[in-house]
Protein backbone atom coordinates (compact mmCIF):
# COMPACT_ATOMS: atom_id res chain seq x y z
CA UNK A 1 0.00 0.00 0.00
CA UNK A 2 1.37 3.21 -0.87
CA UNK A 3 0.07 6.45 0.64
CA UNK A 4 -0.24 10.12 -0.96
CA UNK A 5 -1.31 12.77 1.12
CA UNK A 6 -1.82 16.69 0.31
CA UNK A 7 -3.07 19.37 2.42
CA UNK A 8 -6.19 19.29 -0.06
CA UNK A 9 -7.21 18.20 -3.85
CA UNK A 10 -3.91 19.53 -5.39
CA UNK A 11 -1.91 16.44 -4.85
CA UNK A 12 -4.00 14.25 -6.83
CA UNK A 13 -2.28 15.70 -9.63
CA UNK A 14 0.81 13.50 -7.85
CA UNK A 15 -1.45 10.59 -7.63
CA UNK A 16 -2.24 10.81 -11.25
CA UNK A 17 1.31 11.07 -12.48
CA UNK A 18 1.97 7.87 -9.59
CA UNK A 19 -0.96 5.80 -10.78
CA UNK A 20 0.27 6.03 -14.23
CA UNK A 21 3.90 4.85 -12.98
CA UNK A 22 2.75 2.66 -10.57
CA UNK A 23 -0.29 0.94 -12.60
CA UNK A 24 -0.48 -2.07 -10.02
CA UNK A 25 0.08 -0.43 -6.54
CA UNK A 26 -2.38 0.09 -4.09
CA UNK A 27 -3.00 3.55 -3.23
CA UNK A 28 -4.46 5.51 -0.50
CA UNK A 29 -4.47 9.25 -0.54
CA UNK A 30 -5.40 11.70 2.25
CA UNK A 31 -6.66 15.09 1.52
CA UNK A 32 -7.04 17.50 4.75
CA UNK A 33 -10.18 19.81 3.29
CA UNK A 34 -11.32 20.52 6.50
CA UNK A 35 -7.80 22.31 7.29
CA UNK A 36 -7.12 23.15 4.20
CA UNK A 37 -4.77 25.65 2.84
CA UNK A 38 -1.64 24.79 4.78
CA UNK A 39 0.51 27.66 2.62
CA UNK A 40 -0.97 30.62 4.66
CA UNK A 41 -0.35 28.87 8.25
CA UNK A 42 2.83 28.70 10.45
CA UNK A 43 5.12 26.37 10.61
CA UNK A 44 4.60 24.96 14.03
CA UNK A 45 0.65 24.52 12.91
CA UNK A 46 1.90 22.72 10.01
CA UNK A 47 4.19 20.72 11.47
CA UNK A 48 1.28 19.57 14.18
CA UNK A 49 -0.95 18.99 10.98
CA UNK A 50 1.52 16.50 8.84
CA UNK A 51 2.11 14.85 12.00
CA UNK A 52 -1.60 13.53 12.57
CA UNK A 53 -1.42 12.61 9.05
CA UNK A 54 1.68 10.37 9.38
CA UNK A 55 0.31 8.53 12.54
CA UNK A 56 -3.18 8.17 10.44
CA UNK A 57 -0.58 6.52 7.36
CA UNK A 58 1.21 4.42 9.97
CA UNK A 59 -2.40 2.69 10.87
CA UNK A 60 -3.28 2.17 7.69
CA UNK A 61 -0.19 0.00 7.16
CA UNK A 62 1.21 2.17 4.19
CA UNK A 63 4.87 0.92 2.63
CA UNK A 64 5.54 4.52 1.66
CA UNK A 65 4.47 7.74 1.37
CA UNK A 66 4.47 11.06 -0.42
CA UNK A 67 4.13 14.15 0.98
CA UNK A 68 2.23 15.73 -2.22
CA UNK A 69 2.26 19.18 -0.72
CA UNK A 70 4.61 21.58 -1.27
CA UNK A 71 3.86 23.31 2.16
CA UNK A 72 5.03 20.04 4.24
CA UNK A 73 8.03 18.95 2.18
CA UNK A 74 9.19 22.79 2.48
CA UNK A 75 8.97 22.62 6.31
CA UNK A 76 8.09 19.43 7.66
CA UNK A 77 9.61 16.56 6.34
CA UNK A 78 12.77 16.38 8.40
CA UNK A 79 10.68 16.28 11.43
CA UNK A 80 8.33 13.49 9.83
CA UNK A 81 11.27 11.41 9.24
CA UNK A 82 12.49 11.47 12.83
CA UNK A 83 9.67 9.41 13.74
CA UNK A 84 8.60 7.53 10.59
CA UNK A 85 10.61 4.89 9.03
CA UNK A 86 8.97 3.78 5.65
CA UNK A 87 10.45 5.75 2.46
CA UNK A 88 8.82 9.40 2.66
CA UNK A 89 9.55 11.24 -0.59
CA UNK A 90 8.96 15.03 -0.08
CA UNK A 91 8.39 16.96 -3.36
CA UNK A 92 11.23 19.27 -3.06
CA UNK A 93 14.40 17.52 -3.27
CA UNK A 94 13.17 15.28 -6.61
CA UNK A 95 12.31 18.67 -8.12
CA UNK A 96 15.42 20.54 -7.77
CA UNK A 97 17.27 17.70 -9.45
CA UNK A 98 15.37 17.60 -12.14
CA UNK A 99 15.25 21.87 -12.51
CA UNK A 100 18.97 21.61 -11.90
CA UNK A 101 19.15 18.44 -14.62
CA UNK A 102 16.83 20.93 -17.19
CA UNK A 103 18.23 24.45 -16.92
CA UNK A 104 20.76 25.24 -19.41
CA UNK A 105 21.55 29.15 -18.44
CA UNK A 106 21.94 28.28 -14.84
CA UNK A 107 18.74 30.45 -13.77
CA UNK A 108 15.85 28.88 -11.93
CA UNK A 109 12.80 30.36 -10.79
CA UNK A 110 10.46 28.36 -8.32
CA UNK A 111 6.62 29.26 -7.33
CA UNK A 112 4.67 27.96 -4.53
CA UNK A 113 2.70 29.18 -1.82
CA UNK A 114 3.25 31.59 0.88
CA UNK A 115 5.03 29.65 3.41
CA UNK A 116 7.03 27.15 0.05
CA UNK A 117 8.28 30.22 -1.00
CA UNK A 118 9.46 31.95 2.40
CA UNK A 119 10.61 29.03 3.57
CA UNK A 120 13.90 28.75 0.78
CA UNK A 121 13.35 24.89 0.48
CA UNK A 122 13.30 24.78 -3.25
CA UNK A 123 16.58 27.38 -3.31
CA UNK A 124 18.32 25.51 -0.64
CA UNK A 125 18.09 22.21 -2.41
CA UNK A 126 19.13 23.84 -5.55
CA UNK A 127 22.16 25.30 -3.68
CA UNK A 128 22.93 21.76 -1.97
CA UNK A 129 22.22 19.81 -5.69
CA UNK A 130 24.17 22.25 -8.62
CA UNK A 131 25.95 25.11 -5.79
CA UNK A 132 26.16 27.41 -9.45
CA UNK A 133 22.48 27.77 -10.11
CA UNK A 134 20.93 30.81 -9.63
CA UNK A 135 17.22 30.51 -7.99
CA UNK A 136 14.60 33.10 -7.16
CA UNK A 137 11.40 32.03 -5.57
CA UNK A 138 8.04 34.04 -5.98
CA UNK A 139 4.92 33.24 -3.87
CA UNK A 140 1.54 33.20 -6.20
CA UNK A 141 -1.17 32.41 -3.61
CA UNK A 142 -3.77 33.81 -5.85
CA UNK A 143 -3.36 30.62 -7.78
CA UNK A 144 -4.65 27.81 -5.27
CA UNK A 145 -7.88 29.81 -5.16
CA UNK A 146 -8.40 30.23 -9.31
CA UNK A 147 -7.77 26.76 -9.83
CA UNK A 148 -9.92 25.27 -7.35
CA UNK A 149 -12.77 27.91 -7.97
CA UNK A 150 -12.30 26.48 -11.80
CA UNK A 151 -10.49 29.95 -13.31
CA UNK A 152 -8.49 27.24 -15.66
CA UNK A 153 -9.15 28.11 -18.98
CA UNK A 154 -5.99 28.23 -20.90
CA UNK A 155 -6.95 31.98 -22.01
CA UNK A 156 -8.83 32.99 -18.71
CA UNK A 157 -8.08 36.86 -18.65
CA UNK A 158 -8.36 36.82 -14.90
CA UNK A 159 -5.53 33.90 -14.51
CA UNK A 160 -3.77 35.38 -17.04
CA UNK A 161 -3.05 38.82 -16.03
CA UNK A 162 -2.62 37.13 -12.16
CA UNK A 163 0.33 35.11 -14.00
CA UNK A 164 1.45 37.94 -15.63
CA UNK A 165 2.11 39.77 -12.32
CA UNK A 166 3.26 37.52 -10.32
CA UNK A 167 5.96 35.93 -12.87
CA UNK A 168 6.87 38.97 -14.05
CA UNK A 169 10.16 38.93 -11.46
CA UNK A 170 10.81 35.54 -12.95
CA UNK A 171 10.56 36.53 -16.49
CA UNK A 172 12.90 39.78 -15.42
CA UNK A 173 15.41 37.11 -14.13
CA UNK A 174 15.97 35.18 -17.11
CA UNK A 175 14.89 31.86 -15.33
CA UNK A 176 14.60 29.24 -18.23
CA UNK A 177 13.01 26.35 -15.59
CA UNK A 178 10.50 27.06 -13.85
CA UNK A 179 9.80 24.77 -10.68
CA UNK A 180 6.23 24.43 -10.47
CA UNK A 181 6.41 24.47 -6.17
CA UNK A 182 2.93 23.24 -5.85
CA UNK A 183 0.47 20.78 -6.67
CA UNK A 184 -2.00 23.11 -7.81
CA UNK A 185 0.08 25.20 -10.21
CA UNK A 186 0.35 21.95 -12.94
CA UNK A 187 -3.53 22.65 -13.47
CA UNK A 188 -2.93 25.99 -15.04
CA UNK A 189 0.39 24.95 -16.74
CA UNK A 190 -0.83 26.37 -20.13
CA UNK A 191 -1.86 30.03 -18.78
CA UNK A 192 1.53 29.94 -16.96
CA UNK A 193 2.98 28.73 -20.20
CA UNK A 194 1.55 31.52 -22.03
CA UNK A 195 3.11 34.26 -19.47
CA UNK A 196 6.94 32.67 -20.03
CA UNK A 197 6.86 30.97 -23.42
CA UNK A 198 10.52 30.15 -23.18
CA UNK A 199 10.95 28.30 -20.09
CA UNK A 200 10.70 24.79 -19.80
CA UNK A 201 7.82 24.11 -16.90
CA UNK A 202 9.38 21.44 -13.88
CA UNK A 203 6.04 19.66 -12.72
CA UNK A 204 6.45 18.63 -8.85
CA UNK A 205 4.08 15.70 -8.44
CA UNK A 206 5.10 14.42 -11.39
CA UNK A 207 9.32 14.37 -10.45
CA UNK A 208 8.07 13.42 -6.71
CA UNK A 209 5.94 10.56 -7.79
CA UNK A 210 8.95 9.09 -10.42
CA UNK A 211 11.18 9.41 -6.74
CA UNK A 212 8.31 7.53 -5.18
CA UNK A 213 8.32 4.72 -7.32
CA UNK A 214 12.23 4.19 -6.73
CA UNK A 215 11.71 4.49 -3.03
CA UNK A 216 8.70 2.60 -2.37
CA UNK A 217 9.28 -1.19 -1.38
CA UNK A 218 8.96 -3.95 -4.61
CA UNK A 219 6.26 -5.69 -3.02
CA UNK A 220 4.17 -2.19 -2.86
CA UNK A 221 4.41 -1.87 -6.91
CA UNK A 222 2.27 -5.56 -7.01
CA UNK A 223 -1.24 -4.72 -5.96
CA UNK A 224 -4.89 -4.44 -7.16
CA UNK A 225 -4.17 -1.05 -8.49
CA UNK A 226 -6.99 -0.27 -6.07
CA UNK A 227 -7.55 3.36 -4.87
CA UNK A 228 -9.03 5.07 -1.79
CA UNK A 229 -9.43 8.61 -0.66
CA UNK A 230 -9.84 9.86 2.67
CA UNK A 231 -10.36 13.76 3.51
CA UNK A 232 -11.37 15.44 6.71
CA UNK A 233 -14.21 17.27 5.39
CA UNK A 234 -17.71 16.83 3.36
CA UNK A 235 -17.24 13.86 0.67
CA UNK A 236 -19.24 15.25 -1.46
CA UNK A 237 -17.57 18.56 -1.74
CA UNK A 238 -14.39 16.36 -2.63
CA UNK A 239 -16.29 14.39 -5.57
CA UNK A 240 -17.22 17.73 -7.19
CA UNK A 241 -13.45 19.16 -7.51
CA UNK A 242 -11.27 16.10 -7.97
CA UNK A 243 -11.93 15.74 -11.30
CA UNK A 244 -10.76 19.02 -12.22
CA UNK A 245 -7.53 17.79 -10.71
CA UNK A 246 -7.60 14.32 -12.36
CA UNK A 247 -8.88 15.22 -15.69
CA UNK A 248 -11.40 12.58 -15.82
CA UNK A 249 -14.68 11.43 -13.96
CA UNK A 250 -13.46 10.56 -9.79
CA UNK A 251 -15.04 7.59 -9.12
CA UNK A 252 -13.14 6.49 -5.77
CA UNK A 253 -14.51 5.28 -2.62
CA UNK A 254 -13.92 8.30 -0.13
CA UNK A 255 -14.37 8.44 3.71
CA UNK A 256 -14.35 11.29 5.83
CA UNK A 257 -12.13 10.64 9.04
CA UNK A 258 -11.61 12.42 12.03
CA UNK A 259 -7.87 13.45 11.95
CA UNK A 260 -7.32 15.35 15.10
CA UNK A 261 -7.89 12.58 16.70
CA UNK A 262 -4.48 11.29 15.58
CA UNK B 1 -16.98 43.24 27.62
CA UNK B 2 -18.33 42.84 24.07
CA UNK B 3 -16.97 39.49 21.54
CA UNK B 4 -16.71 39.87 17.71
CA UNK B 5 -15.49 36.33 16.16
CA UNK B 6 -15.41 35.57 12.34
CA UNK B 7 -12.95 32.68 10.63
CA UNK B 8 -10.79 34.88 9.96
CA UNK B 9 -10.05 38.64 9.17
CA UNK B 10 -13.49 39.58 7.07
CA UNK B 11 -15.14 40.77 11.17
CA UNK B 12 -12.79 43.82 11.40
CA UNK B 13 -14.64 45.31 8.84
CA UNK B 14 -17.88 44.89 11.44
CA UNK B 15 -15.36 45.32 14.28
CA UNK B 16 -14.63 48.79 12.96
CA UNK B 17 -17.85 49.65 12.51
CA UNK B 18 -18.82 48.37 15.97
CA UNK B 19 -15.99 50.60 17.52
CA UNK B 20 -17.25 53.58 15.40
CA UNK B 21 -21.15 52.86 17.23
CA UNK B 22 -19.95 52.28 20.72
CA UNK B 23 -16.60 54.11 21.35
CA UNK B 24 -16.20 53.07 24.83
CA UNK B 25 -16.72 49.55 25.09
CA UNK B 26 -14.02 46.70 25.93
CA UNK B 27 -13.90 44.74 22.63
CA UNK B 28 -12.27 41.19 22.27
CA UNK B 29 -11.99 39.98 18.53
CA UNK B 30 -11.30 35.95 18.01
CA UNK B 31 -9.84 35.57 14.25
CA UNK B 32 -9.81 31.59 13.39
CA UNK B 33 -6.89 31.84 11.17
CA UNK B 34 -5.84 29.05 12.02
CA UNK B 35 -9.06 26.73 10.31
CA UNK B 36 -9.63 29.87 8.00
CA UNK B 37 -12.21 29.64 5.52
CA UNK B 38 -15.08 28.43 6.89
CA UNK B 39 -16.78 28.94 3.77
CA UNK B 40 -15.93 25.42 1.84
CA UNK B 41 -16.78 23.78 4.64
CA UNK B 42 -19.44 21.00 6.07
CA UNK B 43 -22.60 22.40 7.99
CA UNK B 44 -21.59 19.94 10.81
CA UNK B 45 -17.72 21.13 10.74
CA UNK B 46 -18.73 25.14 10.78
CA UNK B 47 -21.45 24.56 13.88
CA UNK B 48 -18.66 22.27 15.96
CA UNK B 49 -16.09 25.47 15.31
CA UNK B 50 -18.69 28.20 16.19
CA UNK B 51 -19.26 26.22 19.21
CA UNK B 52 -15.72 26.13 20.39
CA UNK B 53 -15.79 29.77 19.56
CA UNK B 54 -18.80 29.80 22.22
CA UNK B 55 -16.83 28.07 25.01
CA UNK B 56 -14.01 30.38 24.22
CA UNK B 57 -16.42 33.67 24.55
CA UNK B 58 -18.21 32.24 27.67
CA UNK B 59 -14.52 31.89 29.36
CA UNK B 60 -14.09 35.71 28.32
CA UNK B 61 -16.95 36.81 30.34
CA UNK B 62 -18.36 38.52 27.62
CA UNK B 63 -21.80 40.61 27.61
CA UNK B 64 -22.94 40.30 24.18
CA UNK B 65 -21.37 38.82 20.84
CA UNK B 66 -21.28 39.22 17.04
CA UNK B 67 -21.05 36.47 14.44
CA UNK B 68 -19.47 38.96 11.89
CA UNK B 69 -18.88 35.70 9.66
CA UNK B 70 -21.56 35.11 6.72
CA UNK B 71 -21.24 31.60 7.17
CA UNK B 72 -21.50 30.96 10.90
CA UNK B 73 -24.65 33.37 10.76
CA UNK B 74 -26.17 30.92 7.88
CA UNK B 75 -25.45 27.46 9.34
CA UNK B 76 -24.90 27.90 12.64
CA UNK B 77 -26.46 30.45 14.80
CA UNK B 78 -29.50 28.73 16.09
CA UNK B 79 -27.66 25.92 17.06
CA UNK B 80 -25.31 28.30 19.08
CA UNK B 81 -28.29 30.14 20.83
CA UNK B 82 -29.56 26.54 22.05
CA UNK B 83 -26.89 27.26 24.48
CA UNK B 84 -25.65 30.41 25.05
CA UNK B 85 -27.28 32.88 27.17
CA UNK B 86 -26.22 36.47 26.14
CA UNK B 87 -27.14 38.65 23.49
CA UNK B 88 -25.81 36.78 19.95
CA UNK B 89 -26.21 38.81 16.75
CA UNK B 90 -25.50 37.17 13.67
CA UNK B 91 -25.09 39.18 10.61
CA UNK B 92 -28.24 38.13 8.39
CA UNK B 93 -31.53 39.29 10.01
CA UNK B 94 -30.16 43.01 10.58
CA UNK B 95 -28.89 42.66 7.14
CA UNK B 96 -31.86 41.43 5.47
CA UNK B 97 -34.09 44.09 7.54
CA UNK B 98 -31.67 46.87 5.76
CA UNK B 99 -31.92 45.76 2.16
CA UNK B 100 -36.27 45.31 2.74
CA UNK B 101 -36.26 49.04 4.13
CA UNK B 102 -33.99 50.06 1.42
CA UNK B 103 -35.16 48.46 -1.98
CA UNK B 104 -37.54 50.23 -4.33
CA UNK B 105 -38.59 47.42 -6.79
CA UNK B 106 -38.46 44.47 -4.27
CA UNK B 107 -35.45 43.07 -6.27
CA UNK B 108 -32.47 42.23 -3.58
CA UNK B 109 -29.18 40.42 -4.70
CA UNK B 110 -27.36 38.57 -1.82
CA UNK B 111 -23.59 37.63 -2.58
CA UNK B 112 -21.35 35.93 -0.04
CA UNK B 113 -19.57 32.25 0.40
CA UNK B 114 -20.02 29.39 -1.35
CA UNK B 115 -21.66 27.58 2.07
CA UNK B 116 -23.59 31.24 2.66
CA UNK B 117 -25.50 31.06 -0.45
CA UNK B 118 -26.19 27.67 -0.46
CA UNK B 119 -27.98 27.53 2.85
CA UNK B 120 -30.30 29.93 1.41
CA UNK B 121 -30.38 32.24 4.79
CA UNK B 122 -30.13 35.97 3.62
CA UNK B 123 -32.77 34.78 1.16
CA UNK B 124 -35.06 32.77 4.13
CA UNK B 125 -35.00 36.06 6.08
CA UNK B 126 -35.79 38.74 3.27
CA UNK B 127 -38.80 36.45 2.75
CA UNK B 128 -39.68 36.57 6.23
CA UNK B 129 -39.10 40.71 6.78
CA UNK B 130 -41.12 40.98 3.30
CA UNK B 131 -42.98 38.13 1.72
CA UNK B 132 -43.17 40.19 -1.83
CA UNK B 133 -39.31 40.56 -2.09
CA UNK B 134 -37.70 38.92 -4.53
CA UNK B 135 -34.14 37.91 -4.19
CA UNK B 136 -31.36 36.06 -5.84
CA UNK B 137 -27.83 34.59 -4.50
CA UNK B 138 -24.91 34.60 -6.32
CA UNK B 139 -21.44 32.77 -4.34
CA UNK B 140 -18.98 34.36 -4.71
CA UNK B 141 -16.05 32.57 -3.53
CA UNK B 142 -12.75 34.02 -5.32
CA UNK B 143 -13.53 37.63 -3.84
CA UNK B 144 -12.08 36.79 -0.17
CA UNK B 145 -8.69 35.62 -1.34
CA UNK B 146 -8.42 38.34 -3.40
CA UNK B 147 -9.18 40.87 -0.62
CA UNK B 148 -6.51 39.06 1.24
CA UNK B 149 -3.98 38.66 -1.30
CA UNK B 150 -4.26 42.29 -2.05
CA UNK B 151 -6.11 42.72 -5.15
CA UNK B 152 -8.50 45.62 -3.72
CA UNK B 153 -7.76 48.47 -5.65
CA UNK B 154 -11.07 49.98 -7.10
CA UNK B 155 -9.71 49.92 -10.59
CA UNK B 156 -7.37 46.49 -10.41
CA UNK B 157 -8.70 44.61 -13.79
CA UNK B 158 -8.85 41.55 -11.74
CA UNK B 159 -11.17 42.02 -9.53
CA UNK B 160 -13.25 43.87 -11.96
CA UNK B 161 -13.40 41.05 -14.24
CA UNK B 162 -14.28 38.49 -11.63
CA UNK B 163 -17.16 41.04 -10.32
CA UNK B 164 -18.32 41.07 -13.74
CA UNK B 165 -18.54 37.56 -14.48
CA UNK B 166 -19.87 36.91 -10.90
CA UNK B 167 -22.42 39.95 -10.48
CA UNK B 168 -23.61 39.39 -14.13
CA UNK B 169 -26.66 37.47 -12.68
CA UNK B 170 -27.35 39.87 -10.44
CA UNK B 171 -27.42 43.15 -12.81
CA UNK B 172 -29.44 40.54 -15.12
CA UNK B 173 -32.21 40.31 -12.20
CA UNK B 174 -32.21 43.91 -12.13
CA UNK B 175 -31.41 43.99 -8.86
CA UNK B 176 -31.69 47.36 -6.68
CA UNK B 177 -30.18 46.55 -3.61
CA UNK B 178 -27.29 44.14 -2.62
CA UNK B 179 -26.05 42.14 0.03
CA UNK B 180 -22.67 42.24 1.09
CA UNK B 181 -23.54 38.95 2.78
CA UNK B 182 -19.50 38.55 3.65
CA UNK B 183 -17.40 40.25 6.01
CA UNK B 184 -14.73 40.54 3.11
CA UNK B 185 -16.60 41.79 0.45
CA UNK B 186 -16.80 45.66 2.06
CA UNK B 187 -13.23 45.92 0.99
CA UNK B 188 -13.89 45.58 -2.61
CA UNK B 189 -16.52 47.72 -2.78
CA UNK B 190 -15.83 50.32 -5.44
CA UNK B 191 -14.96 47.50 -7.52
CA UNK B 192 -18.29 46.02 -7.03
CA UNK B 193 -19.66 49.29 -7.29
CA UNK B 194 -18.25 50.01 -10.73
CA UNK B 195 -19.50 46.84 -11.83
CA UNK B 196 -23.27 47.58 -10.74
CA UNK B 197 -23.27 51.32 -10.54
CA UNK B 198 -27.39 51.86 -9.98
CA UNK B 199 -27.23 49.11 -7.20
CA UNK B 200 -27.11 50.17 -3.59
CA UNK B 201 -24.90 48.35 -1.55
CA UNK B 202 -25.90 46.82 1.60
CA UNK B 203 -22.73 46.41 4.51
CA UNK B 204 -23.60 43.29 6.61
CA UNK B 205 -20.70 44.43 9.15
CA UNK B 206 -22.37 48.15 9.85
CA UNK B 207 -25.63 46.09 9.62
CA UNK B 208 -24.71 43.71 12.61
CA UNK B 209 -23.36 46.08 14.40
CA UNK B 210 -25.72 48.36 15.08
CA UNK B 211 -28.05 45.58 15.68
CA UNK B 212 -25.17 44.60 18.13
CA UNK B 213 -25.12 48.33 20.10
CA UNK B 214 -29.01 47.83 20.27
CA UNK B 215 -28.60 44.48 22.11
CA UNK B 216 -25.69 44.46 24.08
CA UNK B 217 -26.63 45.22 28.04
CA UNK B 218 -26.28 48.89 28.82
CA UNK B 219 -23.10 48.42 31.20
CA UNK B 220 -21.00 46.65 28.67
CA UNK B 221 -20.60 50.18 26.65
CA UNK B 222 -19.55 51.99 29.12
CA UNK B 223 -15.82 50.30 29.46
CA UNK B 224 -12.47 52.25 28.19
CA UNK B 225 -12.75 51.88 24.74
CA UNK B 226 -10.13 48.86 24.98
CA UNK B 227 -9.68 46.06 22.45
CA UNK B 228 -7.90 42.49 22.10
CA UNK B 229 -7.52 40.43 19.57
CA UNK B 230 -7.41 36.70 19.45
CA UNK B 231 -6.36 34.22 16.51
CA UNK B 232 -5.80 30.49 16.51
CA UNK B 233 -2.45 30.74 14.22
CA UNK B 234 0.34 32.95 14.17
CA UNK B 235 -0.31 36.66 15.75
CA UNK B 236 2.28 38.65 13.63
CA UNK B 237 0.46 37.02 9.59
CA UNK B 238 -3.02 38.57 11.31
CA UNK B 239 -1.29 41.96 11.94
CA UNK B 240 -0.19 42.05 8.05
CA UNK B 241 -3.35 41.68 6.86
CA UNK B 242 -5.10 43.27 9.49
CA UNK B 243 -4.46 47.35 8.82
CA UNK B 244 -5.81 46.21 4.81
CA UNK B 245 -9.56 45.60 6.93
CA UNK B 246 -9.01 48.05 9.46
CA UNK B 247 -8.01 51.11 6.95
CA UNK B 248 -5.75 52.18 9.81
CA UNK B 249 -2.01 50.96 11.37
CA UNK B 250 -3.64 47.93 13.90
CA UNK B 251 -1.43 48.15 16.93
CA UNK B 252 -3.67 46.19 19.52
CA UNK B 253 -2.32 43.04 21.10
CA UNK B 254 -2.55 39.76 19.50
CA UNK B 255 -3.09 36.62 21.65
CA UNK B 256 -2.52 33.06 19.83
CA UNK B 257 -5.14 30.66 21.48
CA UNK B 258 -5.77 26.69 21.20
CA UNK B 259 -9.60 27.17 19.73
CA UNK B 260 -9.36 23.16 20.01
CA UNK B 261 -9.74 23.06 23.15
CA UNK B 262 -12.68 25.05 23.84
Amino acid sequence: MIGIFDSGLGGLTALREARRIMPNADFIYFGDTGRVPYGSRSNDTIVRYATQIMHFMAEMRVDAALAACGTVSSVALESLRSFCHIPLIGVVEPTAKAAAAATKNGRIGVIGTGATIKSGAFERALARISPDVKAIGEACPLFVPLVENGFIQADDVVTLEVARRYLAPIGAFGADTLILGCTHFPIIAESIKRTLPDVTLINSGREAALALSEAAPAHSLEGHGSLTCYVSDNPENFRDVASIFLGERFDAPICKIDIERY
